[in-house]
């Protein structure tokens, strides 16, 4: 193998501190990515459309480029192979999604994708092999908005791919399973994509932190301990509508003054509770006017938290202050969980290698739960996976002015770079 | 004068607990002017619409046999006249309104012209005069819903009608001015109709309670004291959106928390204040998701009070805790008055003697304020005023469920009777 003559900015030395290259060339590559849309003037990209299939083929692209090998997989994830020293069994998977949602930044997603491919190829173009494969993965379907269900790229790779999905309809009218053949995939081969527990080492998952944490600290990175589970429920709270003036305040039934002091009780209960955070993000108030009492609201909950005990113990407590506020109020209260997923963990000894990798680069180590959900999470119990965030600014995501910045990245692909170094002659 | 043969049910003796005809007779008028609506099905009697020519021939119909000459004014309103005994200059005003809501009860408004129409009947055919005229008004334009202002009727005759409302363009695309014209009425001769105080002896209005009061307290009539003064206003709370899962609850700026902190504080503010109910009608939050904290709430504020001081001193004090909430919790607050209307006194002689009546025909005297406007205040410090609240049924109003007993309406009719008598010999 000879070494390329062009670099693009990379010196082969991996260590810390010296390859300031990566961040802009990460920054450069996630720009060309986010030129590919569905829709006009703005970043929209969603599972097995058209831009997503220019996005597979300038990623697959970049992973040649990287010395990696490449195809499609049965359901829609792009997958470049980078072959391991003397043809070792073992393979590492890297990556994340490249599948966004409407009108999205241009980092949740492909900064993992995009910042392990350039991680390969500084290792390519250093003519440097691992005792293992690494195989880098573009997910599609992480933010499952084309379909009713998500994760379903991982999933298939986890072996836990409900095949029921293939019959979920989109907006566009269009079947998954049609979506599927129409990219070119042949959805009957799925069950073929499931990887072998024993060959691998696990997955690893670079990601914006999509939250303010990491900026409030002043640290770029951190590593992830866990991904939440979460409980999602939908309130109704029902009281009697009346005439705002003829009303005396004893005789009212106000179902909006009842939920206020439920959503006041529902903060109250993740505020003292470190390990949770509790949301209420839609009220609905129907029918409603300035000068009615409100008969009727709606609410939403959404808690999370790394302990599915800590997390079911807050659902428990919740129900039962919702209830004893509508009790008290004379009002009714249903509350429906509509939604569960238990917590999946990072793997410890993942996780230790990665904080090791931090320290190496001179970055203290901050450890931090994911309040949001990643493809990592379809391998909970699979194999074993970890994730490093990257400090985002203002914790804004899902939006145009997401942002990371490529002294950042910079940091993130070195930790990477340094993390398969030390797991590869460990 | 000669008796009429058919006193439809009604004895000329109007003493207490003797007429339980006044009910059913009223009712039976009742549902006759409900059958007249501008939509099928559901009752809706717009200001100036066709419904309300119909209605506004039926009643003058009605006044006739009553006794009454009748002319419809410059404003719409239907006046009947019965005539002083001795052609004495004073004028007792009986009324209410005749025009809806849309999808209306039959009671609000209508119940205080036909029960005035049917006292009156009931002198007329028993040969009584009394020794001032009775007009009895058919306001249009108290609900106010087809154009911008409210209360154009009796505005009218309080001499206080500004003629800029003539401009105001209604869904139609009609002016009121057009609307007038096209009822038959000369908008040019408005200002004759202003009513000369000094030879007025004031107005009484029935009307249902449109609350709860009188049915919690199983009372068939209360004397109101007076209609509440009102404070509308909009508050906006703005924060910072977030994802549901990454923003850890310390470092939240959540609007609809704050807001939730707000509407606790609020009806707490009117809970601990006899005389003042406040309400929070609606609240909306733009561009909610049940996983998203929300960055932007808005709600509405409908403060009401007898008492105009204790209804400044509870905005003033509901401005200062928004304004405390939002500081502590980092969002910004801005609370805009939209509306402020003084509180209407009814005329305490008046009232005195209304309660007498009440007290002679055997019912408990209960006095209660109305939190819901009527024409009544338009009188305000022009003429006395008083009123005369009969129960509803779950204190329903705008509503097709709207209900006031034939019984309760007899006492009604019965005590406005036994009221007319005793200032007609006072």
């Amino acid at each position: 193998m000879t070494k390329a003559v062009d670099l693009g900015g990379h010196s082969a030395d991996l260590g810390p501190g010296r390859n300031a290259g990566f961040g802009e060339a990460v920054a450069t590559r996630l720009a060309e990515l986010a030129a590919i849309s569905d829709e006009p003037g703005r970043l929209t990209r969603l599972y097995l459309s058209p831009a997503h299939w220019r996005a597979a083929e300038l990623v697959m692209g970049w992973m040649r480029e990287a010395g990696m090998t490449t195809r499609i997989d049965a359901i829609g994830n792009v997958v470049g192979r980078y072959r391991a020293r003397d043809s070792g069994p073992l393979t590492l998977m890297l990556g994340s999604h490249i599948d966004t949602v409407r009108n999205a930044g241009r980092f949740d997603g492909p900064l993992g994708v995009v910042t392990a491919i350039e991680v390969v190829k500084a290792a390519f173009h250093a003519g440097k092999r691992f005792p293992f494969a690494i195989e880098v993965i573009a997910f599609g379907d992480e933010e499952g908005v084309r379909f009713a269900s998500t994760l379903g790229g991982a999933r298939s790779l986890a072996g836990t791919f409900d095949n029921r999905a293939l019959d979920e309809i989109g907006e566009d009218g269009l079947s998954r399973r049609q979506a599927l053949k129409a990219f070119g995939c042949d959805p009957s081969r799925l069950s073929e994509e499931a990887l072998a527990p024993e060959r691998s080492l696990g997955y690893v998952e670079v990601h914006i932190e999509q939250g303010p944490v990491l900026e409030q600290e002043g640290l770029p990175v951190g590593i992830v301990t866990a991904i939440d589970g979460v409980t999602r429920a939908a309130v109704a709270v029902d009281g009697v509508a009346g005439h705002a003036g003829t009303v005396p305040m004893p005789m009212r039934k106000d179902a909006l003054a009842a939920a206020a002091e439920m959503l006041v009780a529902v903060e109250e209960c993740a505020r003292t509770r470190t390990n949770l955070v509790a949301t209420v993000g839609k009220l609905e108030v129907p029918g409603s006017a300035a000068n009615t009492i409100p008969g009727q609201v709606r609410f939403t909950l959404d808690i999370r938290s790394p302990s599915d005990d800590e997390r079911i113990e807050a659902v428990r407590a919740i129900r039962e202050i919702i209830a004893t506020i509508a009790q008290r109020r004379g009002v009714t209260e249903r509350m429906v969980i509509g939604h569960e997923v238990g917590a999946a963990q990072c793997d410890q000894k993942l996780s230790d290698q990665m904080a090791a990798a931090v320290a190496a680069c001179g970055v203290a180590q901050r450890r931090l739960p994911s309040g949001a959900g990643h493809d990592a999470m379809a391998f909970d119990k699979i194999i074993p996976f970890t994730m490093l965030f990257v400090r985002c600014r203002g914790g804004v995501s899902h939006n145009p002015d997401e942002y990371a910045s490529p002294s950042d990245i910079d940091v993130a692909a070195r930790v990477l770079a340094t993390f398969l170094d030390r797991i590869g002659s460990g």
